[in-house]
């Protein structure tokens, strides 16, 4: 077994003239005086600025992408990070959905994480998510590359990576909360992730309630999962919410400096449309909910909220603390301000001070201050309040500029240098304006410099660090929702587009375009890879869902199989080429545990076990431990296998369950 | 309702200086004097060779990739299409495995699909798939564009991809075989979609035999699918298998032009190794399976196949007319030829005259005549029989050539230049070597012309049309299982790399590495995309599982709902920003039939209808109907919603399930 166990090691080699990693940095020395490239893109077809993207954003191979985009998939339910500036897909991430490559739900699901992830009492056994809002964890308002959260917004869940192996280790159903937005956005240091919904939820025992009693008995909630600082997990008990009124709150962003300490929640249909039905008049939700000029920013101090939970003057819900909304009220812990009519976006600048709203009826940005905000608060210069008794802040106590940008502004992202893009859905364009005279801008305050065209719809917009207290500039990615013209002859459904955009240069240049199938990057956050430390391969004998030596560890030579009346113990290993046990031998009824390590200590050396004629493909890093518990109630002779090609023996990487009628 | 329904194509902008579409093929008059290319390349710290890889593959905003790259995605069970040169993922199709994004398998899963694909008499309800050999729909040998198959290498399965739309419609789970590698290849004008067993299974009628009755109760099949040329559908009651000795059946190809009618499938194992026991001292599968210095060749001739089924000469095995082994030995329809080794790849060239097999074990590929085999078996020059009196061709006899490549070849493309191209996974390199003196080559014969290296173990290889009649050249794609120093910190997962080679330079020169995350791109095929034809949109009201128009499609101002007893139907619209009804009230315990149609003709107005707490998530193109049925088993008020980001009101695109309780 051994003589013919290949080490991979033992037959790598390298491409000509591409050194792997080597060529980093290396300047153009190489550049061969022979080498005409005007010549070659003219024969080419390319402009000088296409020639030019071209060589501003390869990544030739054996070189690395200075940053990485980790996006959300939208409703594929997975995370997805692409190399920028190269644009290339390296990695999906299953969170709320099966994925049979990396064997997420195939296998023991890794500690249940997607069986645990629905909770019986409010969702059916669910195995999809529509991901939309990725937050990286965060140290004094930097990405500090431990954890990667994210919402699904079509069941109220928080998926929660962990950026050690980039695997998927809890998913969160967050009581009290149907379809949410306003997550996850985490504080400045990652104390708690938050998530809101964005419809409301009837707040009877069994969460129905007919729609007469929509204003009295259906409520938003905005929820703040306490994140243990050790794991990243997030812990319920030590989390609560604060009742909502059931407006839709849109998304969501997290004070920082300045505003430290306050999370920001923008809604609409504030006039409670619901829809068109037989027995009324009401005109459908899109009017209906567009009928008023103002719907209502809110603010939460959730440092507060935190203390009023302490003091234990809250609620118990479905097993959530819950502030309630008059409590909410009565304690200061929320305040509205009224912005314009129906606002999708809200970001806070770096420097925390300012809060931008997009309202995407509007084609104006709306700049709140929070040092105005606050001392609203102080001072009550309040306009009034809305039906649940909520004060509303007199905007113009609260408004530090308005800006003209275009038609249908939605988000905002920032370059650090004082500067604010903010993506125009209806004009497909991203403008770049100056915040503040106190954000470092040396152009005039709140002025737009520049509108830089982009193919289609763009929804949100991704700059390196750009939600972050430091954001690094640089490149502009536009999340495009449409790609009509982008490719062609693929079917009616096109993929989405995504365009890297240089703002370095000045005008800003559009580099290049990504249309990518498969998945829908909703929101993405762009990280330098420096920030990021994950393992190479596991200590040996590691259970992922605790990052600890498994009990089922088995070592070379130590594989067994124990029988206990009808339950059969199977200690297992992989290397390559080969399976220890290569014969299983059961009888139908069996309950089988296989309890597999991947002795293999190689970096990249992964293997699975693939069984036919049963749901079950395991993928198992080096040094790997996976459990997988199954009722052998299928007669039969299987040949399971590697599905990873790993080894010029690969194809002999395979053995038999053999599967015994009792009558054997 | 109308009024705010914003037109997409009202708000449609194009990128500045970049005019979509219009771009293509213009030639370098825009090169602006001011543009230094060699400057900016030796800035960006690239070699001459990178910069002009760089222009070589880049493919602007609005320009189109002349080149898709139909890949396997491994044991995502999925499908991806590549653009070629850019290396773009521009789709997903998923085929064995749900995909919430595409809404495949959650939603009334477009006929069943997913449901029909597993054979409860075969099979567990699968929903995964192990995707290997991709097979474009054949006319004359050449890609016709029209439908793309591919294997289940883990269940023995076969998918079927219509190119009208992009989306599966059908799953075949072949009776007689478990795991699968001989498929899916096709004949010549797609009279057939090929599959064979790896590893072989019991012919007992409950699937099961103890290893010690391998040699006479284990089986492999060879299958040959009948495809209606009207649709691309498997037709099971025209198919047929043939018998096959319990060797491991390994890769598969098809006779072409010179070889028309036969079918090739290598195999290894012809040692009948078990793996270890407790029992005996056998060894290892992997030594074991290795000890001889030759396996064979089969060698089957399917039109006299085809003839003896045509004549009743078969026994029905599990629903499909299998030839006995014995059968096919009196008939001739099975030869077999020694081949070294424990072989993995077969290539039949595009004339058809040669097989080319490479041995892992062995640094030559060895090359078949078809003439020769043709005459030998005319002769019956034979060496002798194997153990099941199948006639065993001398070796001598059908050699055309023994070329020395190098270690571990593997898979052979051609250029249709007289030319092949031969991978070496342990190497790590593509030889560049010369077919016959008929093939059209200009150099000597047989002869290794160049050695390009790859960073990593290759496994599959592809060149534009390189399995056709007709290969492209220009380009080889190397699919490499490796990717270790292409990529850095991403855990300890890594993706697999594929290199796009230029084969019309003189040495031949990598262009780009692509590292793709989330699937194995096992093989693929490149097809010009000027063979695809599909639909932009489905005509209005269009099933896709009948391409005809449902019975359930639904005009504007025909929603409605309709209970009868305990089931509620309800025929509802969707179109920006919209659903209609937006209100479904039921009772707990109905059965919920939602009949949804998509009723936009705009290009690329894609909607969905998520469902929260519910497993639900449905994707509809403009022009489909899909339909879904479920059990209202959960009380509460529901907020269904489009998760397509389609249009400025998006967000408003939402109404309500409600669920009320029997008191009620």
């Amino acid at each position: 077994m051994k003589k013919l166990a290949i080490e991979r090691r033992d037959f790598l080699k390298v491409g000509g003239g591409i050194v792997a990693g080597a060529a980093v940095g290396a300047v153009g020395s190489h550049m061969g005086s022979g080498t005409d490239l005007t010549a070659l893109a003219s024969s080419q077809g390319l402009s000088g600025d296409e020639a030019s993207a071209a060589l501003q954003t390869v990544v030739p191979p054996g070189k690395y992408d200075p940053y990485y985009m980790f996006a959300s998939g939208g409703h594929s339910g997975q995370v997805q990070i692409i190399g920028v500036p190269s644009m290339r897909l390296l990695k999906i991430i299953p969170v709320f959905s099966r994925d049979s490559f990396s064997g997420y739900g195939f296998d023991g699901d890794v500690d249940g994480v997607i069986r645990a992830g629905s909770d019986p009492a409010k969702s059916a056994p669910l195995d999809w998510g529509d991901t939309h809002h990725p937050a990286l964890s965060e140290t004094a308002g930097q990405y500090d590359g431990r954890w990667l959260y994210i919402n699904d917004r079509a069941n109220g869940r928080i998926g929660m990576i962990d950026l050690a192996d980039f695997k998927t280790k809890q998913i969160f159903d967050v009581p009290n909360i149907g379809s949410s937005h306003g997550g996850v956005f985490v504080t400045p240091n990652t104390e708690y992730a938050h998530i809101s919904s964005i419809t409301p939820r009837p707040i009877t025992d069994n969460g129905y309630a007919p729609l007469e009693r929509y204003a009295d008995l259906y409520r938003g909630f905005s929820t703040w999962c306490f994140v243990d600082r050790k794991t990243g997990r997030l812990v319920p008990e030590k989390s609560f919410q604060i009742e909502l009124p059931p407006y839709n709150q849109d998304l969501a962003d997290m004070g920082k400096l300045a505003s430290d300490g306050f999370g920001f929640l923008n809604s609409f249909n504030t006039e409670l449309a619901l829809g068109q039905s037989d027995k009324t008049k009401d005109p459908p939700i899109e009017s209906g909910a567009s009928k008023k000029n103002y719907d209502y920013l809110h603010v939460i101090d959730w440092k507060k909220a935190e203390k009023v939970v302490a003091a234990g003057n809250f609620v118990m819900r479905n097993g959530m603390r819950v502030v309630a909304l008059s409590v909410a009220v009565s304690e200061g812990i929320l305040h509205l301000v009224p912005e314009p009519k129906s606002p999708h976006g809200v970001a806070v600048s770096p420097d925390g001070k300012y809060i931008v709203i997009s309202g995407k009826l509007d084609p104006f940005v709306t700049v709140f201050s929070i040092e105005k905000i606050k001392d609203a608060i102080a001072k009550r210069r309040y306009q009034g309040k809305d039906r649940y008794g909520v004060p509303i802040i007199s905007l113009d106590a609260a408004v530090a500029a308005r800006v003209k940008l275009g038609a249908g502004p939605l988000h905002t992202q920032y370059d650090g240098k004082g500067n604010a893009y903010t993506s125009l859905f209806i004009d497909s364009a991203v403008v770049k304006w100056t915040l503040g005279s106190d954000s470092g801008t040396t152009d005039k305050p709140f002025t737009v410099l520049e509108k830089i065209p982009v193919h289609y719809n763009i929804g949100h917009l991704a700059i390196p660090g750009g939600d972050t207290v430091k954001p690094e500039g640089k490149y502009v990615v536009a999340l495009n929702k449409w790609s009509l013209d982008q490719v062609q002859k693929l079917g009616p459904q096109h993929p989405v587009n995504l365009e890297l955009i240089d703002i370095d240069s000045t005008p800003a240049r559009t580099l290049s375009s990504l249309p990518l199938g498969g998945s829908e990057p909703h929101y993405a956050q762009i990280i330098n890879i420096d920030k990021l430390n994950p393992l190479k391969v596991y200590a040996p004998g590691t259970d992922p869902a605790t990052m600890a030596k498994s009990q089922y560890a088995t070592v070379a030579g130590k594989e067994r199989i124990k029988r206990n009346g009808r339950v059969v113990d199977v200690y297992a290993t992989l290397m390559r080429s080969h399976f220890t046990p290569e014969q299983i031998p059961v009888t139908v009824g069996d309950t089988v545990r296989l309890h597999v390590t991947n002795i293999e200590s190689t970096e990249n050396a992964t293997h699975t076990l693939a069984v036919p004629a049963h749901n079950i493909q395991v993928t198992l890093d080096p040094g790997e431990v996976v459990n997988v518990e199954f009722k052998a109630d299928r007669v039969g002779s299987f040949a399971f296998y590697c599905a990873q090609f790993c080894s010029a023996l690969h194809m002999e990487m395979y053995g038999w369950l053999l599967v015994a009628p009792k009558e054997a």
